[in-house]
């Protein structure tokens, strides 16, 4: 089953021929480090993912409990070094860039996204407040995350209040000043909080968005008023602070990582220190959302890789009819069948091509402190990279079933599984929607800058290819499909009031998939200089050419399609009264 | 939660204004078979939908106990005449028209489809009895069948033939002659048997699919040698038959649905009767498969339908964020915003387009009998109305979702199962890709004569379209869009050898979007003529016109994408080599 995870052959590819990054990293100590993430995967995320699927968190008195073989995976992840490996050296890591831990944690997300959801959430906390927090802040809470003997989680939404911060009620109310900072109370209710509470850890550190109220109690209205803060579930001290898990969600997927509602402060009030200035929680939660949401699309394509390479092994090993025409004689394996072939090429274009773009972004992670085009394409890719990820990753989840027949619709195999896993990511982190706005208004139509940049890159990557006679002609194509964009953000531009919104998500979808199509045709460009130079084998350069030769035929059309409505001011959903539903 | 199930102004709109079926039945008659069913559905069917998701068919020494509610529910179903109504009185029915039937049937599937699969199975099972078996047969294993007394399966699959039954090796040895016909011993193991074995009915009758040996042993090659053979589970003697349950198999959803895997013969073989001549038993199973098909295709269209009205409602209830570019104030019903009404209104063309298509096809299967272009053009649509149902039945399902943002993610709420229980239906009774090269292979390249009676159905209402002034462009589009398939469809023909099917699941897509289309257009023009005539309201005429609007301008420029690799020649489906994966 280990070879059902991530292909290395693709990885290093994906890395070294085309991202190029030996300048980031040591390539040795890379391979090594890959090497034992791939084994630790493997060995103690794969076996129990049917399992943590059955045997749900449970709440008792005396609070969650995870499937057993999580706590025990967990602890080698943390004892071999991978809750540190991306922090520096003053904290504890080992100063990896970004683009390796990535690569690596591909590999746990694709043996078992719920259990690799814990140490994901640990990171991005202790990462935040490293970045934000005070010295005292640091060594009291980060550093036990960094060593993996803490968890983390962040509390964002409430029952009310989903997709829509501004309107968070937990306040948190001024208690004095200590060694950590000044103190805080806080009370209120969080809900969907990822690893809100389970018995693995020593101590979980919540993230809390909160509100501070006025002289007359009341809360500050809207997203300015927003505070970050601190809250352990057990206080320096070493006595419990107080909040309680209200209960449990029951989800479809995912279900290993326990999702809790999270009361604060029904007593005296949750203790809590906040972090920074008060009103810049969601400024800092947000500077921490770009590593956030390409997790989450790296999770989603490492799903969608994953039922891939299941989706090959079935089809080789299933026998089952004979070529069109053929009666008689032997039945063949299915993957002689042209339209299965079909599935399997657009599966292999999704996960590769969202895996591929996940690691594109990871690299611009590494780079955007010392290059301004990196942040600006980094700002303009992430709702990209999250979206696309999280909706094609599952097309390919989808498509495993397909292949598999009947018996993909069973428990006996895993791509059922893997399917309702990675439902989960086109809703959380924020939905496709929200991430719709984000790239059209934030991104797009508020500045133009970035969208610059990434024109530059796509004309970059045409310029090479052609000159390649093969290639010339996607060449071509990518920069119709890059003219069409264009022509439909000038049609948004001139749209009234808040009217382009209505379109928002299927701009989404269509840059997107240009986006993608410019990476495929990167690719294609890096397999041929591979195999001018001699290196790989050819079926695996053949298959990064043909699967490249697919998205162009069959994917790309679609941008056209996608955006038919905006070039041709389609005023359906604008128009429509709710009253009509 | 009953009002979640079909809308009934919907259901009239369709059969008495668009469909115009009062010829065929007694609108006084069916209006009381309506409300009855509506009324079964929403008392007997819908409050264990989610129990039979948890308490799934056990199977014990005795065997297969299924979640109790189901029995007293089809209890009522039977003795309110449900088993019966599509039946001539001869055998003890009402009569009723198909059309009649499915969208009673509609109601059931949206209730709780698992449940309502047993009867949709055993009036197949009864009807391709009464229509091919002797009177004795009928008279045996027919009635009790029509009166919901006894179950019926159909058991084509095996372990080794699923989409191929040319490989069954179930086998039949004759055993002589009774007043029920030639007996046979039939041998073998039968895979994905809905109903295989349950604790609701008296008895079940069995139609299973099996080879008859020659002289040597041998069984003869290929489909030609099917029969068909009646195998109750209980003798007419009141014995045990020779046959035993050998495992459940475990699904995502569909649940309520045991379903079996059978064991035929391990003793001196199970007693079977054949229908009809040797041989014959693909030809009969097929003739039956039109209706079948389409019942899968309203069944799925059901499931969406149900989610799109629980998504209008959470719609309508869940209060979250405020409209682009507002800040403060009290936030609005998600509703309201542009991107939710998007969703619902591509989720309200897919359920209400796909119950179009099918209740369109069950009027046909009741004019197939006298009319010849009817007959013609069900056979072209069969392929089309279950695939496009069960594809988009389930990207409605995936909309409501979203929708539902991280609650529909949850078992709190009914759209995940309802997603799990509709991924099963572009599966079974052939799958996506079997009904492409059926759609391309039999019923196009074979033969254009029902391709022609599509033609002239679309250029009446285009022609009818065009004479009103805000209907005429999408009468240009609709017909714009028949040319793009007319085109790839003399591309096809001049493919190569079998490599027009490497195209063939697309092309199912590219069709079944322009058929929904016109039937789109058709609504569309139902709806203007209802609102000239003073008739149904405003927001439901409204609803028709705007929903057939978004579907043109959103949904039609796919039709050109996906036929793109068609017209473009694309090849990297047939020039991809298996080894690239």
């Amino acid at each position: 089953m280990s070879n059902s995870l991530i292909s290395r052959n693709d990885l290093d590819f994906l890395l070294h021929d085309w991202l190029k990054i030996d300048d980031l990293a040591d390539r040795d100590l890379l391979a090594a480090f890959l090497d034992l993430s791939e084994k630790l995967a493997a060995d103690q995320f794969l076996p129990h993912y049917r399992q943590s699927d059955i045997d749900e968190p449970e709440l008792t008195a005396d609070g969650v409990h995870v499937c057993a073989p999580i706590g025990p995976a967990l602890k080698q992840y943390a004892d071999l070094g991978f809750f540190s490996a991306g922090f520096e050296e003053l904290h504890g890591g080992s100063g990896l860039p970004f683009i390796a831990c990535a690569a690596s944690f591909a590999y746990f997300a694709a043996a078992n996204i719920a259990t690799a959801a814990y140490p994901m959430l640990t990171v991005a906390n202790a990462r935040l407040i490293t970045t934000f927090g005070s010295a005292s802040q640091i060594e009291t809470f980060a550093l036990p995350q960094i060593e993996g003997r803490w968890f983390g989680t962040m509390c964002l939404s409430e029952t009310q209040a989903g997709s829509s911060l501004a309107d968070l009620q937990t306040r948190a109310v001024p208690d004095g000043t200590d060694e950590l900072g000044s103190r805080f109370r806080l009370t209120g209710n969080k809900m969907w909080i990822s690893g809100g509470d389970q018995d693995i850890s020593e101590n979980i550190v919540h993230l809390v968005l909160a509100k501070v109220p006025d002289a007359q109690g009341r809360l500050p209205e809207g997203t300015p008023g927003i505070s970050l803060f601190i809250v352990p579930k057990i206080l320096p001290d070493g006595t419990r602070n107080d909040l309680s898990v209200a209960g449990l969600n029951h989800k479809m997927g995912y279900r290993g990582t326990a999702n809790c509602v999270l009361n604060f402060g029904e007593g005296d009030g949750a203790v809590g220190w906040i972090v920074g200035e008060p009103g810049q929680g969601l400024r800092q939660m947000f500077l921490m959302m770009n590593e956030a949401r390409i997790s989450v699309g790296l999770g989603a394509a490492a799903l969608g890789y994953r039922s891939h390479r299941l989706s090959v092994q079935y089809a080789r090993e299933r026998s089952q009819g004979r070529p069109i025409g053929e009666r008689g004689g032997a039945p063949v394996a299915i993957i002689e069948h042209a339209d299965v072939k079909r599935m399997l090429l657009a599966q292999k274009s999704y996960a590769e091509g969202a895996l591929a773009l996940c690691l594109y972004c990871a690299r611009l992670v590494d780079l955007e402190t010392t290059d301004a085009d990196s942040a600006a394409l980094l700002g303009l890719l992430t709702p990209v990279t999250k979206t696309w990820s999280s909706e094609y990753g599952l097309a390919a989840n989808d498509i495993a079933i397909q292949i598999h027949g009947g018996y993909g619709y069973t428990r006996d195999f895993q791509v059922e599984q893997l399917w309702r896993d990675n439902r989960l990511n086109p809703i959380h982190e924020g939905t496709t929607g929200i991430q719709g706005i984000d790239l059209l208004g934030r991104k797009i139509l508020r500045d133009g800058q970035a969208l610059a940049v990434l024109e530059q890159a796509i004309r970059r990557c045409s310029e090479a290819a052609v000159h390649d006679a093969s290639l010339g002609r996607f060449a071509d194509e990518l920069l119709d499909a890059w003219g069409q964009i264009n022509a439909a953000i000038d049609c948004l531009r001139g749209c009234e009031g808040s009217s382009a919104f209505a379109h928002a998500t299927l701009f989404l979808r269509a840059f997107g998939h240009t986006v993608v199509a410019w990476l495929w045709l990167d690719q294609a460009l890096a397999a041929r200089k591979l195999a001018e130079a001699g290196g790989a084998d050819a079926d695996f350069i053949d298959g990064k050419l043909m699967t490249f030769q697919y998205f162009f035929e069959t994917e790309l059309p679609n941008v056209a399609a996608w955006l038919a409505p905006i070039l041709s001011k389609g005023n359906a959903v604008t128009t429509a009264r709710t009253a009509i539903f």
